[in-house]
């Protein structure tokens, strides 16, 4: 987790003490504050505490999840890039299109809404507004507006909204409204997304969520657990090692990140789960999610050294992050018809207990028919 | 009219109550606050109400105006980029030079300074630092300092005033110096500007009023009135409709938009107008020019549907909106000597009643000596 | 010196009242405070006063040095950009890669800390993540967090000290850790900045020190004083005049800007000198440095007219700030191993008495055994 060494500045906090009485067994608390200094200038941050697990959510970051934490256990990840960064500091177009890196430290970061995939020009699209795209979008460095944090005394919830919204004349006119939401005394916080569009036409959409983290989760030894069908290393890189795909190692000199693409077995509604637990096996990140909205699942393997970031990604996503000329070639670029919106929700449970990490693999197991097929090299994996 | 369903931080108000007698028969006001929430964080505006007619300026975007109002009667459009757009958030460069678009919203929104064309390499200059153009230039996404605001008790005149630079190191240095005024009670707003040449040497200056408006004015059977001497096509796409250039389209799927240059007839003095009517002629919205000052007028044609931006432009400009090479080979790029300044007047009249619409169209018959010439291809206005 | 015609917001001082008696006999202050107003807005100062002479430090310019002043002398330049200009509104990637021109106006400004040459593509890079360079870098657009002022009342100096970090994932992470101090009722200010490799392996650094001065020093028959051991034009325009290279022009129409490399001689620690004086040798600017930290000293005269900035630069550099990959293949780009850090300690003079300026002339006279060697053509100066 980021160390956090210079103050937030916390401008209003609602908390057990000041509300109904039927919520007052739990120490809970919601904080909005905002961040000091360098980079962080400006950024606004929204914490739910739920007495056992705090998560801030960052609306100034296109409502991204900075980090989390169950107890004393951080949840994130270790990126050089220490601190959020205020949107007026990234420039997508810098680097080679690839100026996104530079604000990324989140333990969940959302690419799209437009585009998701790598910079370039994209020759599918004849409109020179949308044709020029840039590594993984543009929603993460959009702030949003309409943030609103609520506590619903009956379902014991603590919840924030915001709006976020990728519009352009000309182009894509898409708004992104979260709400991130948790349960008083519980482990898990949940995402419930709604992409709409607001334009006069039909519009594409690219959504991944690139979700981070690191130790203590990650580390060496540490499995990645989920009911795959289908295994595809992207690329010559990732078939090198497409065989301990489940494994990870530990912070590793000169190691180039590796990528597997997944096809998931779900339940009779489309949920499905995938796990990050420790080589003990007694902690755990698990996010759940459905694969009638997120069919495509993509695992980040990055374990570089800690300086330059060790973390790995558990990435479900509209698409895969390739190129989006690819990803239309092969169907996987949702169109949504004006008026229309998709909503998408996803659960992200920390465990810190080998019966809570056995309890998650066992309704792994469930989905899990049969072993997965694991390509030896890049082709997709719905084919 | 952008829907402002984000608040305002109102932090400074002076009104009739609070100054010499004389002042005190109109329910006037001036306000200036700040934007909150989303891409308009920290935006200012200053809104000048002078008892009839409100305008809303915005010093933080170049001095633009956002939008006005006459009573009920909204004016300005629906953007499907719903509030202002700070700066900040404004990436020029992006989407191959048309980044501007992201933050394009206003009533009147200028371009320029030193360009304001569609974006490309200017090969006529031969500075790296000037030959990169994008859409529309820099203006109307640099802040102003110097901003005051002035109640002129003898004239009955509220105003708002600000500085915007264009400069830096071995390139252009240009300054705006923008004064947007109002009388007490009357339907009209004003424009002073002078753009001066603070570099050592002479600058081009490209300037162009961008004044957009929708409904009510803009409808089906709405009607563009102006003593054209000459009416040219800017393209193919403008070719096929330029007998009916005058009048206006329900929104239209697909539309893709249409724009006429024009020649106009003014009076002695250079002065001349340009009225956009609604169907019943009981609503209009008139811009007053000179063509000494800004000899080139634009009609910009975008009646697509309501959600994609349902407006049309009345361009009064320096020159035409044409790329920037080949403005200078027609001649139309001013040269402004070090040292020297240009000033530019614009009025705006909001009409509610079919009698000021009739009043205005009088003025321009009066003007019009002849029918225009309509060229059925594109060619240049002047030739 | 930059007109400071709007108002700084002050929001902290301490100074000679609120501390202990050993510093009350001088009149000095620290004052930390936020520019308003137009690009400035935003644009954290830090002034500290030592009695005698003020230096401003912009936190949010990197730890630049907007400017300084000795009684009633102005130390600075008047760059066409008037005021400083918060990074949010510099686009490093306009103007062909030439954006940073956008907000120069310091007296020292950093250029670093991955690159600092002219912008381009470095082919020696393989990473598309650093391969695209732009000018002069990203340090002085970058924010300081962890600035603190400090008194120390046993050596008698004022400081601020700041951490930017230029941080990327898959990139340079790299980060300044500047300190600006003077002492109570000295002539003197200076720089201890030390810039540490915090990523996993090893990283190329590049810094210069703009050092930028304009009247009352540079003037006509101004000069510049050093202990040359060779002198080398960078181009063909330099070439030209490499003989007058220690002269100064009065501000020239038309006049292009030169550039020469030198090579100093210097003491037995390294350390080493470089002087700029008036014609009358009564006012003089010097920077004091380390040849083993600096190796490579610029010198920039740009005696263009006074409205275009008439400024020269006194530049200690790593390297000379030619394309990266030219100075790669000379050998003058450093490499820092994962860990280590390099600290550079600059002192900056101003002389307002001849005695002074003929004390630093010695000092320089007593350093150079020989005229230097001035090479007509373009070539290294280390060869």
């Amino acid at each position: 987790m980021p160390s956090n060494f210079e103050s937030v500045h916390w401008h209003e906090e609602i908390d057990h003490r000041s509300v109904s009485p039927e919520l007052q067994g739990t120490d809970w608390s919601i904080r909005s504050g905002t961040l000091k200094g360098g980079l962080s200038e400006g950024v606004d941050v929204v914490e739910l505490n739920n007495g056992s697990l705090r998560v801030s959510v960052l609306p100034t970051r296109g409502m991204g999840i900075w980090n989390a934490r169950l107890g004393n256990i951080p949840v994130g990840w270790k990126s050089p890039v220490e601190r959020p960064v205020h949107p007026a500091y990234v420039n997508l177009e810098s680097r080679n299109g690839l100026g996104w890196l530079d604000g990324f430290n989140e333990l969940i970061c959302r690419c799209g809404l437009s585009f998701n995939g790598p910079p370039g020009t994209d020759d599918g699209n004849p409109s020179p507004i949308e044709s020029h795209v840039t590594l993984h979008g543009k929603i993460a460095n959009l702030p949003a507006s309409h943030v609103v944090t609520r506590v619903d005394a009956k379902q014991r919830l603590l919840s924030v909204t915001g709006v976020v919204d990728e519009s352009t004349l000309f182009g894509p006119n898409l708004r992104l409204t979260s709400s991130v939401f948790t349960e008083l005394g519980s482990n898990r916080f949940s995402i419930r997304d709604t992409i709409s569009n607001h334009g006069a036409g039909p519009a594409e959409v690219q959504l991944l969520y690139h979700t981070n983290v690191g130790r203590p989760f990650l580390e060496e030894g540490a499995e990645f657990v989920c009911p795959a069908e289908v295994v595809v290393p992207r690329d010559p890189r990732a078939a090198e090692d497409v065989n301990s795909w489940s494994s990870y190692l530990a912070p590793t000199a000169e190691y180039a990140e590796q990528v597997y693409f997944f096809r998931m077995a779900a339940d009779a509604n489309g949920r499905t789960l995938a796990l990050l637990r420790n080589n003990a096996g007694d902690r755990g990140f698990c996010v759940r999610y459905s694969v009638k909205q997120l069919p495509c699942f993509s695992q980040w393997k990055c374990t570089q050294p800690e300086a330059a970031g060790y973390v790995t990604g558990l990435e479900p996503g509209m698409n895969y992050p390739n190129f989006k000329s690819f990803e239309r070639h092969h169907g996987r670029v949702h169109k949504l018809a004006s008026g229309d919106d998709i909503t998408i929700e996803l659960d992200f449970d920390v465990y810190d207990s080998a019966s809570q990490v056995q309890a998650a693999m066992a309704e792994i197991a469930e989905l899990q028919q049969s072993a997965p097929r694991v390509e030896p090299h890049p082709t997709s994996p719905f084919c």
